[in-house]
């Protein structure tokens, strides 16, 4: 493609996207695609002859939006948001244009440079500890995900643990990680992945009120399973949890962690940035103390548009210890005087993409306030919902809700148990099924719950209130 | 940003890079940035307030291009190339503009079903075994990268030979993977991450003239850990190494991995998507039978800026056994179905984005002919780079050079040894910092080699003589 075409069909994609943003409502937010149904709208086989991009963008209307399902559609409500802005597309359009990979420093120094920098940024929007400044011993550094940050972080407190043992020799003896029945899935897929095995993550207690892990337990699991000879390495505490966004008490965990020298891992994956407000610097407590790794989703709530996960620890060397290689066809000056950072030995892959230039458009584009004014919009969004429940005799709201994320279901007068979650289900099917609004369940004490989750940039009061009214209205018919 | 803000500013974004692209011959191939450069360029303190899109665009000329090495500039020989094309640009932004998140099927049908199909075409294209079609036993995922799907294969393979043991119990007991000295840092590095530990990785011999993996060595090395009670895994064979494009023996590795019970990995992560081109089908044999798991990377050398690694696994069965976990918030009716593919469940982190859009775009834009004709002028290139320097007597050339990477050195008359490999290594560095080419070196039998790879879409004859005249000259002047 000549750079002129790339001027005439570029002009076509972000008119395309443009289109597509302002026609967005008109598509049911849940796709009604059955499964196969795309495929079978698609050739078997790739064509001989090359097509104008006009054919690509035809094909992306007719086969490819039916079976969307609408992340940025503002009644999608499922899951955790997982926002998308201008500024990060344009970002991720930069990225591809110059086409850089950023392995090592030498391969694009601005790569690596223009990352340490929106780390810090980040850092202080935050107001995370100075020890993941990179200008001490710590840092910070973009991941795919918080799954794959979760990965490195148990590898890294791995290496701490044993010495680097493991990565030289292989996992040998019981290790142990440390998580409760509210932490995320991507915590026992990466402790199987790094050969400590599912059997050897331990489920701490939560309160049964809050669903925050309890101190006191993780106390006795990690004298417990010392003294039966495992190596504990890596206890995770969430801040606001995927389930009901609990939040783990980080300052009491980091003190148990610290009195048994295991490493502390904060996943904050969603709410995490919440901390651009002052108001929700409380979700901070402990981490300048105790935390050895954090991280949080841009991706998610920040407008920046998957992937994109912050990372930090406190200290890099165990991280370097457990991922660093240099073959000799990857040796270099730079590398070799020690002046720089090779990012590649701080993540999963060796090559990387330039993702820090989307989050460093979103940052300068909204600012510090407007990122605030985002975050704030979904939590007002959030609590107003939560309040209009609780007014409802016929619904009742789990507490407490602190962030954009509300959990709730209908009473079903006389129903209760599993004739209970069975309606609750089938509501949700059928409120999913109208294309109306998209939302997900979960469970609390063997519970349905409704998740509703507020936050895209494009949700206003007229579409929660217009959720609300339909939720109500099919409840009642249901 | 509204959606005529990103009219306007996508246009500009457009426009960026298409003049980027018309200007790329006039900055130099290596950034000449000092270390700290470029981050004493950018302010210390994020803006409190928004700032428009212009101030980004006017920084990235002011602050960030001096710090790019440009991966796409015509005369960037190192490493393997990293193609960007402007279809998989206009791919990438489209993904990032729909903003889906593709972890499940039921998040976005048509971002799994639009990736199933792409990788039966590339799969076509490249005429891998039936097998790897997904309407078999197998099937094609994009990974992030090669050394992802290094990972990813190693765990799928451990859990065939465990019977998922060791994601269960964590490793006990001595695992081995097999490699050769030339095989990519990353089946190491994914050893270690997989608790399989670093002196667990056992490096077959190669034939010292062809470089390439001697069978008769792993039959012996396979043996004789079994016989000491090893737990053999995988066996990694390449199919154009990353020092020297050297090719394993698939065939008669895989006969061994057979009669051992062994997964075979084949990583062609640089060479693989040769094969679109009938005249290189030779690297794909032995595949259909043996190969459990292959991969490469359109992210190199088939015009899909980077993340977008192919991998195909004949069996999905021990993948998903060693990847797949369920939490509630994660269950859905489609899943529960059986009838649909959950990407998720074939990869290291949890969420991903629609990356097979840009592998669309790719192969509708130039179709089968298109990157064919591709591949061969890399080759071409190449191959007449080579001639010209075999008929130089102040030079030497490594053969064999099969596809677009040329390895060579100056004979330095006289000289020999360490003395040089220094003297070549100076060449390389002037050469470098001159900024009218970048390429990287290698080892081989100890001995500094010049690697020239070939295969940007903007370099043609002249780029390439012109490199091999300044190389020339500045040998003689050294
Ligand atoms: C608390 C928490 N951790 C981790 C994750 C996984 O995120 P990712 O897709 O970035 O791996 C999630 C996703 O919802 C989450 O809520
Ligand atoms: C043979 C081979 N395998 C793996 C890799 C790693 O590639 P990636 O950056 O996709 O992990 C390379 C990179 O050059 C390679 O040449």
């Amino acid at each position: 493609m000549t750079p002129e075409e790339f001027r005439r069909y570029g002009r076509q994609v972000v008119d395309w996207i443009a289109d597509y943003q302002e026609r967005i409502e008109s598509y049911p937010v849940l796709s009604r695609a059955l499964p196969g149904e795309v495929l079978a709208g698609l050739p078997e086989h790739p064509p001989e002859e090359g097509e104008g991009f006009d054919a690509v963008l035809a094909d992306l209307d007719r086969v490819v939006l039916p079976g969307i399902t609408h992340w940025q559609h503002p009644s999608f409500f499922a899951y955790f948001p997982a926002n998308a802005s201008g500024p990060a597309m344009l970002g991720e359009l930069l990225s591809a244009g110059l086409g850089v990979q950023g392995m090592l420093w030498a391969t694009s120094p601005a790569c690596t440079e223009l990352e340490t920098r929106v780390l810090d940024w980040l850092a202080e929007l935050l107001d995370l500890p100075a020890r993941f400044r990179s200008d001490g011993p710590g840092g910070g550094v973009i991941q795919d995900s918080a799954s794959g940050a979760a990965l490195v972080a148990i590898l890294a407190a791995m290496h701490r643990a044993d010495g680097g043992a493991s990565g030289r020799d292989g996992v040998t003896g019981r290790r142990t990680v440390y998580v409760s029945s509210q932490t995320h899935s991507s915590l026992e897929k990466a402790a199987r992945m790094a050969g400590i095995g599912a059997a050897n993550v331990r489920v701490v207690d939560v309160d049964p009120g809050t669903l925050a892990m309890e101190p006191a337990h993780l106390d006795a699991l990690l004298a417990e399973d010392a003294a039966a000879g495992a190596l504990p390495v890596l206890v995770c505490a969430t801040v606001g949890t995927t389930s009901t966004t609990a939040v783990d008490p980080v300052r009491a965990i980091g003190e148990v962690c610290r009195r048994h020298g295991v490493w502390l891992h904060v996943d904050a994956a969603y709410a995490g940035v919440a901390a651009v407000c002052p108001e929700f610097r409380w979700i901070n407590d402990g981490l300048a103390e105790h935390a050895d790794s954090y991280s949080t989703n841009p991706h998610k709530w920040l407008l920046t548009n998957f992937d994109c996960n912050a990372m930090w620890v406190a200290d890099r060397e165990p991280l370097l210890g457990a991922l660093s290689i240099l073959p000799e066809y990857l040796r270099n000056r730079a590398s070799a005087s020690g002046d720089v950072v090779d990012y590649r030995d701080w993540q999963v892959p060796l090559g990387r993409r330039f993702r820090a230039l989307k989050l460093w458009s979103v940052i300068r584009w909204y600012g510090a306030e407007g990122l605030r004014e985002h975050v704030r919009t979904g939590v007002r969004l959030a609590q107003d919902l939560a309040a209009a429940i609780a007014d409802d005799p016929a619904f009742e709201v789990l507490e407490p809700h602190p962030f954009g994320l509300v959990c709730f279901r209908p009473r079903w007068d006389g129903l209760a148990g599993d004739a209970a979650d069975a309606e609750t289900m089938a509501l949700m099917e059928r409120l999913n099924a109208s294309g109306d609004l998209y939302l997900t369940h979960t469970k609390v004490g063997g519970r349905v719950l409704l998740r509703m989750a507020i936050g895209a940039p494009a949700t206003t009061d007229a579409h929660v209130r217009a959720a609300w009214k339909r939720i109500r209205e099919e409840a009642a018919a249901g």
